[in-house]
């Protein structure tokens, strides 16, 4: 029971040091870079940094990770949820339009304008999004309660699986002509 | 530490039998009419018959439940996650594709389609269907992994949420154009 | 980190997938034959045909698994308890004497006559049974809150135990002769 | 969120101390006596004397107890389980056999002798039970993975239950007949 | 099952909104003023701008914290740890020498020079600290495991407990001269 | 998934018997000798015999371990914590003063005088002592709520860690001049 696998696998869940302790070291529990901006040159002008336990491997059994989002000007996180993991957001700088919904029935959106300083929490589970509401570049930093949280992205999840969804459950699904559903498919 | 709120907030976290032992009964544990088809006459040609927590208030922290699904031909149970839940569901009459989603960055589709008798499993956390694919009425018969297993639907947390999330966003996030984005929301 | 016996131990522990996500396949997740009849010609007229990560390797960490139970007419179900699992058990066809017994120091029995589409709970780690009180088969479809419940029946580990737990000690803790405890421990 | 009731309930759940800090005190979190013998002079020949959260309530949450125990020559302490606990007994004066019987299909029992100072463990949800088999009084000392672990006695949960199981579901469960079942249920 | 202290004690538990979902609100999520500073001018030349469930109502079950820490010019956060919490700390100005220390009997100091951007890991329950080690401010953002850390405060909880542990104990403890102790207790 | 290596792992996470059932034997559950005293010719005058998962192997997973402590007359167990685990303590021979103290921001010591034969209360996470107050050798037994419960030492930690923590960083936590830092360090 040593050795690097052990110490991804079993350090908290029994309590016994996997890794011999006199082999761990600091750079098992660091990681360098974070306050380089990530390339939002893409359809969506976001980018996310994470620093989880695929780069940071000590995180493991943990129970907490963290991120950096950089929007380009009117840049879209686009609706996702983390499927192991609540988020607690902070604006470093610009101005962000965030929000989350609740599942059903209610579906109701809890969304706020947040400005630099201001902190906000997604819910375990939730669907949510954030959009950059400024003419400037905007930063976040994030701490997710999990080193692996998981991200189910909803465009990617319905419109991108491999294979395609059939045509005719979504079309069924969201109410909407088969053609319609096929050129959301076409992008993703 | 007595009654009913007490009963459905701590029996088992604390391991306290909080409803006095001599006051509970059968009916705390029991439901009736799950044998009963739910009605399928919806866009969606699908129902859902729930046995939760909030129909059997002895279910509180036993982490499990349980539904019946029952589907017109060709209905559909429209892509939906359970944020607190595992589903393993059978099928008791007729035939159906079912299917589920894994998360960023595969997104692969893994789906059977099931005839009487089979068993498929849809983990928690992950974005799922199934799809009638005969010309006969079906039946499922589910548990799931928590009292109070949650349903985030897909269509309805995206474009049905109150308020709406704002067209420029889904817009965006679906890459097409805002007027498409309209016509799912009018939907929902 | 890949392969099957680490699907068997890891995903949801760490949310790591353990087997590569592009090896997953439908096949790991799902299971035929629920609705086919268990043998009930033994002495207690039942028949148990259970679906947990024994039958269904994905199912491992997911804390669910399922089972179909099978009774002749009069046929009983003999106390048990799961010691990992809370028990919703639905009548498909037939009627069922049902109950459970809370543990020291009341004991009460919590029983109920159940029809077709009645739902039942027996909550985790307490002793309960089953009896056909009709003159037709009946069948039971039940859900389980672990992926591996276990079952401890208590004729077979009081008095069918391997090696046998010593005459002495069961006739004082039932209070009765020692040849009494030998008869029942000679039919298990 | 203050005083004694929340004590009992939240303290671990969410971190936060319910009873006012500055209100708990020494007595929340202590017992005295444990070094008196309890009486065994019942049928059984022995005696428990537990140390759980109802003798120490901020044992709340804390996810341990103690008891003592005391056996008469030749005492016996009954095959019961604890639905939530793990024990770890030490032995302080005398000798024991001890046993617990694995759950299905094995059904194993795995016993020892015990002498002074001898530890052995009964793991959670299985059947167990000790006997004195000395001349000489002896006693015990064990701690429980849980402030409140729950005690099923066997003799008192099938045969002692308040109402009776019917005889005819015991007699087919214990393959014996209903006069025996009946003898046995007089006695509980 | 509703109202506030309903929202802090339950959400997660049981998977119940017992605040009404309809009454839920953005404010009940968030909080502002993360980019200000907070007051060094102590004799520790630190400041720590906690965000837990004190801050964040809504916070409450759902794993996760974050803090914003301040340090003037070599100024240091003493030795502490969380027993409830694994810290994730980013630098976002400045250098810090971090370390933590493992449990007995390795007792290993593992420890690191940050400069901005770099990311460390202090895991649940062991000791570390914090200096700022440059002649600028320095700026810490971290994020903890739960919505509700803790912190002992080493020097606090042993030289500064109310009352004072007995000198002698801390004497022999630390293998020094009464004088000594008293002369560190004066100063908490 | 088979042998011991398995059984130290995996039993309890997925409820599933690493080690073969057929091979589990009563020596994978035992140990003997606590009656033993343990040897306080040590400048502390108490010394800590576990009985912990390092000691039996089939306690890993079951949440639960014991150790004796023996006391040489005004001995002492130096301020610690078990960040896995709550000990309940129960005094065999002698007379002890024991405490814990509360974490930040109120450090309340909250103590005891316990005689033979009293109970008390160490919760998880929180630094506690005890001493012999007596001019007899004393005696306790604990139960801990781990297999595993980890030990860390104040004075080990914090003035003996292996490389030692800045001399500069402990003068300005503790609030003293360097030397007597270093008059302490070179103790441990």
């Amino acid at each position: 029971i040593t050795g690097f696998a052990c110490l991804l696998i079993a350090v908290k869940l029994n309590g016994f040091a996997c890794k011999n302790p006199a082999w761990v070291q600091a750079n098992d529990f660091s990681f360098s870079g974070l306050h380089n901006p990530g390339n939002t040159g893409n359809p969506f002008g976001s980018a996310v940094t994470p620093v989880t336990v695929a780069q940071i491997p000590g995180l493991n059994t943990l129970g907490i990770s963290m991120v950096r989002i950089d929007y380009a000007p009117w840049g879209v996180v686009s609706p996702h949820y983390h499927p192991r993991a609540t988020e607690i957001l902070t604006v470093i700088e610009g101005s962000l339009e965030v929000g989350f919904i609740t599942s059903n029935p209610d579906n109701r959106l809890i969304s706020k304008i947040l400005q630099k300083g201001d902190v906000y929490v997604f819910p375990i589970g939730l669907v949510h999004f954030q959009r950059n509401i400024g003419h400037m570049n905007a930063v976040a930093i994030s701490g997710l309660s999990s080193q692996n949280p998981g991200v189910s992205t909803i465009a990617n999840v319905v419109f991108g699986s491999k294979p395609d969804i059939s045509t005719d459950i979504l079309a069924k699904a969201f109410q909407v002509d088969k053609n319609i559903v096929q050129q959301i498919q076409w992008r993703f």
